[in-house]
């Protein structure tokens, strides 16, 4: 099956960051099989959208979070770290059944899919509900069971882990790839890191983990180990793996050249670590250094929304400003790290741009708004200007799962009533504890 | 002409922080004559409005701007603050005629009245031209005509805004207040300044100026006249005129010192400082210290939006992050900033809140979004999760804007067209110089 999109605007976000005016765009099943130049085409197809004054781009990868997180958005804000943590989200998390699992993802990919984001990353538990959701809804996945490495759960984490990926990788179409997700250093002592590279070893699998977060973390493990998280975490061997690093907001320049040295990923959130008071991430001087990082949200109680061109608009603005330095992070930059930097962050060399071969995972916006009016410059206004709401058309592996404001997997009314009803169970079994 | 909004939930942003669920809220022609819990009313009302699920807020307060400037959205981003000023924007700005001054601002008024914006504040050129897109839209403005006091338009400058003040202040029923607005500091010697209140004793209206934007325009003012810019203007008597300064990036302990003293209100813009490098405002110690801080978009050439909810957010969380401080500036604070701060940071008395005896200047939100789902704090979902696109009502001066997407006092189509065809115009003929 052939879908045409005729006549729009491309944005490629390829390394050559090609503007293709009044291009032609052809979908061939889930591949992207041409874009250029309109043409005259003899063959039929399927489906022919009419791109006139509209924009095409990569949907948005986002390389970071926690999605039935969703839950639990607007309970605690504007408060300390750990207390946040401790007496707001980690006892209603404890509550958190599968079945809400499944509801808060739904949720989650819900606000996605309209927002642009065609792939996102998971690490959180009871899996199987994220992948179930996932497979149903269309979207894209790089899922991983999140492992603490003391408590009871340790054991269990790894064998679940396991199962995962033995069920999943490769699941959904191929839409779903998994990773093994050790949650960080101070709660993963080194013994259970090696354990999880053990088990990388066998199942071949990339790892995600969260890595100097706040200025705490980095005292803690300094205390503890006499290194830092990065230098923990690389004599555990573990970045012998393939691995895409979180966060990464407090490092040293030792820290940075590890992280070059073994091709550690990085998985910027400026809305969370903003949110969270945990400082701002080194990025420009991590883009300097060859290292590739990608944009995620992190989860929705930190952010609080699932909103990519809200981190591109942050990536960029946030370092300059820090900075003071208007060139730190520019639009195409910032574009690259919400689409195709992101995809390699999470080692998916298929998707990210819009060019043939790739997997026809992309967005379409409407350029007739006041706020993108004059146009003279697409990327700037992708990244400085555009809301979620511009966008028209949502296509992940080649299948439309929004056209014209309409889902095509999803029952909106009917994810937005469970979700609802679940937050407030919960706050309210917590209230009444 | 009674109007009724029906069962809304109301986050009045008044100074207790009043959120009433299921409210009711009574518009009488201009002003808001009831806000409380739902009644059984006998009158008849003229409309009648359906609340139910949505939330009602006051319209945002944008402090401090360049409207027309919107024609350069997009035309030079990512380069250092005197390339983008003196090789991009100036040159353009030299050629903008009086009906690019019109439709520029049309095409900002059109965007922030769909973005919930019900004051705005202009300091520009051609200020009749935006007086009259004032006042045929509907929008309540703050106007003051730019003033340089270096150059062959300094003198022509002061006539002119003697002139614009006396036409215009008062005028379209209220919605417009006139200001003077000497530039700032460097473009406005000492002895320019003392004339600009010589003419605001005379005329008694409020000034604006731009204030410590960069650490550029601080070390200029120190090497020349051995004080800071607070310290400059002081000494010019100017701020025994009610004042509010944009900007106010770069300040010493005393210069807040001095702020607080004469009761300066200060034009937040964290958007515009971050996009051209300029720095963050230490605007948690201004807070801190009781002086009145709104906020402001800047003008869409540096911005690239003219967004309300995006500089609450940014407000909230660039402080945040900046200072490592989760609890820095907190969404209520960056919503009253949004709103009442600003309208008192521009001495409106009667704008910025929702209760009884204001004018009713107010927007309503669809609370059904994946975004905004749970409901657990209504202010967080405003400031951090919220998007302009879920505001279906903007009433100014108890005037309907806008509802259920539709424009009620302005062609959207016709803007766009204008805009965009005498910005690209704008454009050829620089190239073809």
């Amino acid at each position: 099956m052939k879908t045409l999109i005729r006549g729009a605007t491309v944005v490629t976000a390829n390394e050559q960051d090609t503007i293709i005016p009044d291009a032609d765009v052809v979908v061939d099943n889930n591949i992207i099989s041409y874009v250029g130049p309109k043409k005259e085409w003899v063959e039929d197809f399927a489906k022919v959208i009419n791109g006139r004054g509209k924009l095409v781009a990569p949907g948005f990868v986002n390389a970071h979070g926690h999605a039935a997180m969703s839950l639990l958005r607007s309970l605690a804000d504007d408060v300390p770290l750990m207390y946040w943590l401790e007496k707001r989200i980690w006892p209603v998390e404890a509550k958190l059944k599968r079945e809400d699992v499944y509801w808060g993802t739904m949720l989650a990919i819900l606000e996605m899919i309209k927002g642009g984001t065609t792939t996102f990353t998971d690490m959180y538990f009871f899996m199987d509900q994220v992948a179930e959701a996932t497979e149903e809804t269309g979207i894209r996945a790089v899922l991983a069971r999140g492992l603490v490495g003391i408590g009871h759960m340790s054991e269990q984490g790894l064998e679940e882990s396991q199962q995962f990926v033995e069920n999943w990788q490769g699941g959904a179409d191929g839409r779903i790839s998994t990773m093994l997700g050790p949650h960080a250093p101070y709660t993963c002592p080194p013994d259970y890191l090696k354990r999880v590279l053990a088990l990388q070893e066998k199942l071949d699998v990339p790892v995600q983990i969260h890595l100097c977060e706040t200025r705490d973390e980095v005292d803690r493990i300094q205390k503890e180990h006499g290194v830092t998280p990065v230098e923990l975490v690389r004599d555990t061997g573990l970045f012998q793996a393939p691995v895409i690093a979180a966060h990464c907001v407090h490092l040293t320049v030792d820290d940075i050249d590890i992280l070059r040295e073994f091709d550690v990923r990085v998985a910027h959130n400026p809305g969370s670590n903003l949110k969270l008071g945990s400082g701002i991430s080194p990025v420009p001087d991590l883009l300097k250094r060859g290292i590739t990082v990608g944009l995620g949200t992190d989860g929705a109680a930190s952010n609080n929304n699932l909103d990519m061109m809200e981190e591109m608009r942050l990536a960029a603005l946030l370092h300059k400003g820090s900075r003071m330095d208007p060139t730190a992070i520019t639009a195409r930059q910032a574009l690259a790290m919400g689409t195709r930097e992101s995809a390699q962050a999470l080692f998916l060399e298929d998707v990210g741009t819009i060019e043939a071969g790739m997997k026809a995972d992309l967005i379409m916006m409407d350029l007739q708004k006041p706020h993108l009016t004059p146009q003279h410059d697409l990327v700037a206004h992708l990244v400085y200007a555009a809301q979620p709401s511009d966008i028209t058309l949502v296509m992940v592996n080649g299948r439309i799962l929004m056209e014209d404001g309409n889902l095509t997997t999803m029952d909106e009314e009917k994810i937005l009533f469970q979700a609802q009803q679940r937050a407030l169970h919960l706050v309210e079994e917590k209230e009444d504890d």
